[in-house]
């Protein structure tokens, strides 16, 4: 699809990726952990932002972590040259080869997986490499302790290259259980004397808890310049780029008489006469129907010189709109450039009025958004 | 892309879209409002259900409301004849000759878009047809009365086909302002002695509001099968049927002492050892991040036969996993199907589980979800 033809007949909302803020954040990770490589986790189409943006942003990374196979036949398509790592290994026996094929490291997470490689015959020139996964109190994926030295003793005895690897359910917090202290303990009596790589480290772990670092760190959410609390005041003192700018552009405006209500349910009353901008960008763009009065937009003040004011929302956001009390913008007008999240707007503030977390907006851009790769 | 190769190697959801399903939910609304004809509102890619199957399910509709105007394209390249609305009009004006040239209705709720019909030197021989869009409360999109009967006289004037328009703020709820009657009321003044066609009455006033059915309906998410209240048991008796069905499988299974915790936050705590079942699905593939413990997934019990059993999920959604209490389901093993939201589990239940309503989890299903029309 061209999408600049699109913009020219569409709906104003574009999401513009800048692969210099991928290139930034990449950086200050290498700066937070320069001992050890990196898996840039690009699941999830790179959690919104594209595969092309993420190879063109993230070359320097030592390797690629993704969820489907297709991915890792895009990267090789593509260009890349690095390792892969299939973050849940593979889904059905007969995938091995492919796997194989395209030099793929693969997380083993379950004894099945274990017998689909014991009974692998494979081009022994290779040789898989394994991130072997434990379950040190995530109680998600991964083998218990017991079962995990088994298995490890029979992959390296079928030749494969084995790696540990393990995961945090809460390096962002220390208010729950399991703590990474206590994962860390697990983890570290899993391996005791079973010599090989380690990979435990996600965002957080890497910003927060220094001593997990190990050979192979998983950044996910920092690529992307978001805070893996959801809550960007806990990075905002890293400096972390933000890499996707949702923006629009207000279609209408509508003027309000006091009392009047606005939008479905009629959530928000006016409290005087006043300006609604009606923007064009709506829970079916992946804007969060969640957003409570108050979320913040940020509405360019005249011209091209990037100055603008932060408005917030007023009224149930619509699949197709939001609306948008405007009376910190007296100069806005119908094509006012506005945006929803980015540079002004962290994601993680529209997330937090929303009750989630940066993620997941990120990773419901919907399809119907054009998105342009900078 | 080739879904069924697809399918051979990926994780193992997928959703498929029931096309009979379309034909007898039209039906349907077809004998709600036999005087009326149909625009079958298939915006946001038919709510997620993609074009391709709305235009296979929907074929006798009068026409389809959409938002962009690359959808008309799609539509007409695609062999559609009927007649195409689109629900915000153009947002450039240099798009009347396009949106002409396809034969569309323009839905008109702004001076500016009244200004462009004005100057516009259309082809006299077709003449555009026009939605003007009053805003009797809903202060979103529309002309005022005032403005909008001058309006109406501009276009007239200018030889277009006029329609009168209006949209509900309220059509699910009794509860709140502006109230159907008051919107109902602001609208018959504002035409009164305008001889046009019109069209009012969204999902819930099909159902529920009987006296504003006009000469045109525009059914949304009743085409697709769920609540337009976003309580399944508002509709469980009107006879309408789940268009789109997500599922996937077991892709682990957990054994958990009593005491432990669950994924991220550990916000799930087994009452008594039990086991969990490991879904390939989670946020970034729409699956509702905010879905809460307790909300449903069907497991099919064993074989094809179609007997399972109602599971509650155990623990915060990963982007690309739901973690599940099995205890209802002994005989579930990995490759159990799941059903997410279907004909088993009304999208409706999950939604409410999340506080949101249906039709945002429908247009968020992601873009890495194989589709299957059926």
């Amino acid at each position: 699809m061209d999408s600049s033809a699109n913009q020219l007949m569409n709906r104003p909302i574009l999401a513009s990726i800048h692969t210099a803020a991928f290139r930034h954040n990449l950086r200050r990770i290498r700066e937070l952990a320069p001992q050890s490589k990196i898996w840039s986790v690009i699941k999830a189409k790179a959690y919104g932002h594209t595969l092309e943006a993420a190879l063109a942003g993230l070359e320097s990374t030592d390797g690629f972590a993704i969820l489907d196979i297709q991915d890792a036949q895009w990267l090789r398509a593509h260009g890349w040259q690095g390792r892969i790592l299939l973050l849940e290994g593979i889904f059905q026996k007969e995938v091995l080869s492919l796997a194989e094929e395209l030099k793929c490291d693969l997380v083993v997470h379950s004894e099945l997986q274990v017998q689909w490689l014991e009974a692998y015959q494979g081009s022994s020139e290779h040789g898989l490499s394994i991130f072997l996964k434990l379950n040190s109190g995530m109680n998600r994926l991964g083998l218990r302790p017991t079962e995990y030295r088994t298995a490890f003793h029979r992959l390296h005895a079928a030749g494969y290259r084995m790696h540990h690897m393990t995961h945090f359910a809460n390096a962002d917090r220390v208010d729950r259980l399991p703590s990474v202290g206590e994962q860390m303990e697990c983890f570290q009596e899993a391996i005791a004397g079973l010599e090989a790589p380690t990979s435990l480290a996600n965002s957080a772990a890497i910003l927060w808890h220094r001593n997990t670092l190990g050979d192979w760190i998983r950044p996910g959410i920092l690529l992307y310049g978001v805070s893996p609390t959801g809550i960007y005041a806990d990075i905002v003192r890293s400096d972390f780029q933000a890499v996707m700018h949702l923006r629009s552009e207000i279609i209408d405006i509508q003027e309000i008489k006091k009392g009047e209500h606005i939008g479905y349910g009629g959530r928000y009353e006016a409290p005087e006469d006043m300006r609604i901008g009606v923007v064009a960008g709506g829970y079916a763009d992946g804007y969060p129907r969640h957003a409570a009065d108050g979320t913040p937009v940020w509405i360019e003040a005249a011209g091209d010189d990037g100055v603008g004011v932060i408005c917030p929302i007023a009224g149930q956001v619509s699949m197709d709109m939001i609306t948008v009390d405007l009376r910190n913008a007296p100069n806005a007008r119908v094509g006012s450039l506005v945006e929803l999240w980015g540079n002004e707007i962290p994601v993680d503030d529209v997330a937090q009025m929303s009750g989630t977390i940066g993620y997941e907006l990120l990773c419901a851009l919907a399809s119907r958004v054009p998105v342009k790769v900078i």
